[in-house]
């Protein structure tokens, strides 16, 4: 199984680790030979079941916690929730850090690699500061001067230092970038091309636990990507390998607070608000830079993007979490746009769908 | 394989739901007849991999939110940790309650129960609320007066009710039992003898994992004894039916403030203090129930029992939290416990030692 790293624009290949491509300045993706076969699946609980789809993969160099294998529940006879939350750090991101260490652990080693910089203090911050204290390597989150909450706790619970950085989400990413030099290492869960393969576990687990039936509808919430780009990828890499008769509807869900991907999708204009304060803070990305890959290959594979209101967002997530699923507000932004489609008559009673539960409710800051 | 419900003392069967035997006062427990076959694995990957070890239990009527299945990461060449915070409320304890829940499942219906009560405000309660919550049941949570933090909030969202009751541990098991008549059924993790059944696939899933070599040492943190009881089983079943070779000793952990079963093994006198402050606010149970068939069956199979300090907790809650495993401070009982021995010698290096970390530490109470 051949692939390449490359620009996803002008297509040069990386270079050692290249964030933005020094040929057009655009981002890097990993592209792939579309090939899946049912006899590499391993005899595995976690999402190194399907590691042999990774071909740059060495299985003895596999960072794991034992992320993915997430329960598929159902509610009802055609819906069923993903419960993402059943995870190491409690949230989906787990399969993004997993796969970007296990990827680049060998070139950390060579390089004397020892302190990792992100700039998340949400879900992704918690898991890339669990992954690599269990790496034994250091780590410095780069946060918004206000953070707080349990995911800043858990954070420093286990061990990294919350840098607070004074104004806007790009100030912080450019600050966790400088920070890389020498023996520190920018691992972002957005530029790192390896990030959202992890994901692309997602997709196989559910066609997998649906015993390769797969569901005509999969809602799942969208922020900088990471989730929504490998899932999609995973989805039509089976289908152009003849394991799944088509591709599901894949349908991203945003809040009407941040929705770049919604306006962009939509044809409409998006100018973010000047302070974010959606309960869904997990999803906080005004200006994602994979927006257009995003775009394109929603539109590619006939999917679709869906806003909620805060009232709609807050009121589903009562509603999960009294039907026994405790996820975090975030999670309920995709259950909401499956009651909005579901509303609008988008969805028929017998369409069999997924929802994808992202974060636990054990992070969430809601009272 | 056959099976009986009887009472631990007498031996006389339990009938209809009987809470304590009404011949002589005792709880009942599930005897079996000592039979696994690996051949009755089943393709899955939560505990209900061995639904077929549960001669009761009719695969149609499982309850599940997939709990079980959880990851078993090594820390160096010899040592494991079990992260049964990796499961759908976050703690080991939905092994017991999707165990329970399945086998009375029929019975509920057939009686048409509404409405369950349970007496704990943390993981059992939390894991109850969310099973309750799934079935569309409602449920009342009798809990101390002084109950906060997250494991309440936890159990609120889910929408049960706290109710809160002045005085004793006892006597809120009292308010939970007498609460229960007609359409309201005590679904207790600690009375009902299904419940701690749950967790012999807690040794079945450890044993699997490592391939049936069975480690030298299992840690484990011990309240009422639904994890101590379920893995002990669960491991001599395997022995008895020559599916593993020996068995591991079990060393059931304590905190200093709450250690019955440390003093009953040890032959001291134990008193409890008048109230209990230990950052392990998961092991609470001063005066166990089921403390008799606990010493009984460490006894029998060579186990034996350790406690910790607060300060010894403290301190490995952080260590175990700073290698990347963010569990709740409980479970660091079993990691202090883990290091006494290594530190008395009674442990060689080359030893292999698999500890439990019992719950997450996204409920941890400690800053």
């Amino acid at each position: 199984m051949k692939y390449e790293i490359q620009c996803i624009i002008c297509k040069k290949n990386q270079e050692e680790q290249e964030l933005r491509c020094n040929n057009c300045g655009n981002l890097f993706a990993v592209f792939f030979e579309d090939y899946f076969d049912k006899k590499d699946i391993r005899n595995e609980r976690s999402m190194w079941r399907y590691a042999k789809m990774f071909p740059w993969i060495k299985t003895n160099n596999i960072v794991t916690l034992g992320e993915g294998g997430t329960p598929l529940i159902k509610d009802g006879n055609n819906i069923s929730f993903k419960l993402e939350y059943v995870s190491p750090t409690g949230s989906f991101k787990d399969r993004g850090t997993a796969m970007m260490f296990s990827s680049i652990i060998q070139d950390l080693k060579n390089k004397k690699i020892k302190r990792i910089t992100e700039d998340s203090s949400g879900n992704a911050g918690a898991s890339i500061s669990a992954y690599s204290a269990y790496l034994k390597l250091e780590c410095n989150i780069y946060a918004p001067e206000t953070v707080s909450g349990a995911k800043a706790k858990q954070i420093e619970l286990i061990g990294s230092t919350l840098i607070k950085v004074k104004g806007s989400r790009d100030k912080l990413m450019k600050a966790a970038e400088d920070a890389a030099s020498g023996n520190t290492f920018y691992a972002s869960h957005i530029f790192n091309p390896f990030f959202a393969e992890g994901t692309r576990t997602l997709a196989y687990e559910i066609s997998d636990q649906l015993n390769w039936n797969i569901p005509d509808y999969i809602f799942l919430p969208c922020s900088a990507g990471t989730m929504l780009l490998g899932v999609i990828k995973g989805f039509r890499q089976m289908f152009n390998s003849n394991i799944i008769p088509k591709m599901p509807t894949i349908i991203a869900t945003q809040t009407e607070q941040v929705s770049p991907l919604y306006h962009e999708f939509h044809g409409k204009k998006y100018t973010p608000l000047k302070s974010i304060t959606s309960v869904a803070d997990a999803l906080t990305s005004v200006n994602p830079p994979r927006l257009k890959e995003m775009e394109n290959l929603i539109k590619i594979n006939k999917g679709n993007v869906e806003i909620a209101s805060e009232k709609e967002i807050i009121e589903n997530y009562k509603i999960l979490s009294k039907k026994g699923f405790h996820c975090e507000p975030s999670s309920a932004v995709a259950y909401s746009g499956f009651k909005k489609w579901v509303k609008a008559n988008k969805i028929n009673s017998d369409d069999k769908v997924v929802i994808v539960l992202s974060g636990s409710g054990l992070k969430s800051t809601l009272p």
